[in-house]
């Protein structure tokens, strides 16, 4: 039993949960260590305070669940197996009855759980997903070293996207280019849908790349992330198409200058709102308050956005191990966009950034 | 008020239900033309049976929506607002009591349905999918016209790819180079992950494009598919890279004799099982029963897989206005796999192919 499942089995005991189900692709890869997009298809982890776990997928993964390391009983069902009679079955040979279940109720479907408690006509239904979003929240050895891997990829492919600039081609053509390259090299997802923005489209901070033409004096903005073994990294970077006015180069300056201090100000024990407001405050300073609409920054790991969210009302302390974004952006409408985004890990006494592309405001010429 | 909505309004009456209340982005999108991935904010949609239905959505999201032709109510909600007061508000102002309500049960998570189930103690909740996958499934002139649009996108893409074809390079140059042609024309989205597969790669359903470089006397598969406007498409061809052997030629020929004659035998009042089963019988009879292991095809729209299924045991009788996948396939491990895939319209009396890139075997030298 792994240090993971053995964490959740004491919550358990603590909360008197005979079972927890779970249906998530993530959160069973993060407990089990395979992971299956099953589609619509049915793939669930039981989990017990003592007994032994089990999978349940279709039959034709059976083998992918073994070959992930998983040394539990694994159930596959075919297209004729019915397979709530089998979970019935698994979940009853390990256990008499069940009085309180937990399962993830963000995640499972009603069809589902009219299925699971038709089951369990006495049981009562806790959420899991506040502990198993506490849990991932705290990344181990292993799991740093991934995103590492997954940032380096990122830093690389901002890098070939900086090289592609040319006047006249379009966002979506830099976002081929930035795809293919990373493709050569093996990659086959992205963290999210790549962005690549320039002019009028990044001074939004929901902007979609199109047919825009890099142009003279716009900032071109990437948004991207890569995937390396299930886990995400996420990088902003923002660079200037030929000579930038003034006006376009204060923004710049007012983000890096609130990006670097929010690093800074990151390290155990202080919070996360103490992190996010050290940026927000100097933008305030700055005159452009209205114009940093959202969150400081986001956790990342298995998901893009987990666990802490980094935003000023948020008093959690940070803890070594915990990776999260730090994003601050200014968006005046009309005029400009600038974001710039680092991937961090708490240390025991600080922080290590794990992006590491260049962020002194470059001009491409 | 459109048909789409009417239709459901009158399933609505004949079977008592006060409230529909929808959730999923393609369906809300289906009946109010409004189309959004709301990620994990809420968005909805409440249809009476006669009062005037409204949408629920980010208020950030309002005017998108508004864009969009809807002409009711829409009700916006800040991340300080309490969506689910907004709701039941809303839902009161129209209907004293609602005591049967229908869902879609497979994508409502169990959270929300808490919320919802506890502001109407009262009212037992149906499933409204199957209905709506009822409706989604006969096509109309525009649906059938953005559909025809996404197809020849498809035809494009699949050209692209064999122009390509070149000794060395890999699954993943060959993808890249297909969608960026696709995002030069302005492509943002694919109905599903681009699939190219050769070698052994290919001799699978279900194989995973990689590093595998293509090589003479192999064939390569491609499967893909193009989002026009929210509809999808989805073509597989399959193609010989330099001389291939008798045995590779028989498969195809097997396949492709398969295929033309389950489109012949598609039109108005002909089962889906008897398409088919007509294509079945003959890669049975040719000895390959076993190596073609899944359905003859699947509906399509603005889901790339929804109803009719094309399956040996649905009874359904096809009629005007149904679009689906014609894809046969034999996969012999180890040796090859071909899958020959167009889209078919049923028309009036018969059947239109809205897929057309070749599909006699081609040699590529």
């Amino acid at each position: 039993m792994n240090q993971r499942m053995k964490k959740l089995q004491v919550w358990m005991k603590q909360n008197d949960i005979e079972l927890c189900f779970l249906t998530s692709s993530e959160n069973i890869f993060y407990l089990s260590g395979f992971y299956s997009n099953p589609h619509e298809r049915l793939l669930a982890l039981a989990v017990f305070q003592e007994d032994e776990p089990f999978l349940l997928c279709p039959a034709m993964e059976k083998g992918e669940a073994k070959k992930s390391g998983w040394t539990d009983e694994i159930i596959g069902y075919s297209d004729i197996d019915h397979p709530w009679e089998l979970i019935q079955k698994a979940i009853n040979k390990r256990c008499n009855t069940i009085t309180k279940a937990a399962i993830e109720k963000e995640h499972l479907n009603v069809e589902r759980y009219e299925q699971l408690s038709a089951l369990f006509p006495k049981a009562v239904f806790l959420s899991v997903e506040e502990k198993l979003r506490t849990l991932r929240m705290i990344k181990d050895a292993k799991e740093l070293k991934t995103i590492e891997e997954a940032c380096a990829l990122a830093d690389y492919a901002v890098e070939v996207g900086v090289h592609e600039l040319k006047e006249g081609k379009t966002e979506l053509e830099i976002l081929s280019a930035i795809e293919f390259a990373l493709k050569k090299k093996g990659v086959t997802e992205m963290s999210f849908a790549t962005m690549v923005l320039t002019g009028a489209n990044a001074a939004s901070p929901h902007g979609t790349p199109g047919l825009t033409k890099i142009q003279k004096g716009d900032f071109v903005l990437f948004d991207l992330g890569v995937v390396v073994d299930r886990y995400c990294s996420d990088i902003t970077r923002t660079v200037a198409f030929g000579e930038i006015g003034e006006k376009q180069k204060e923004l710049y300056d007012t983000v890096l200058k609130a990006q670097l201090a929010a690093i800074e100000a990151s390290k155990p024990g202080k919070s996360a709102a103490e992190v996010d407001l050290t940026a927000r405050r100097m933008i305030s300073e700055a005159g452009y308050a209205e114009f940093f609409p959202h969150r400081l920054g986001h956790g990342l790991g298995i998901s893009v956005h987990e666990y802490p969210s980094i935003t000023e009302t948020n008093n959690l302390k940070l803890e070594e191990g915990m990776v999260f974004t730090i994003e601050p952006g200014i968006y005046v409408p009309e005029v400009a966009g600038v974001r710039i985004e680092d991937d961090v890990y708490i240390t025991e006494n600080g922080v290590r950034v794990l992006t590491h592309y260049p962020k002194e405001l470059q001009i491409i010429r």
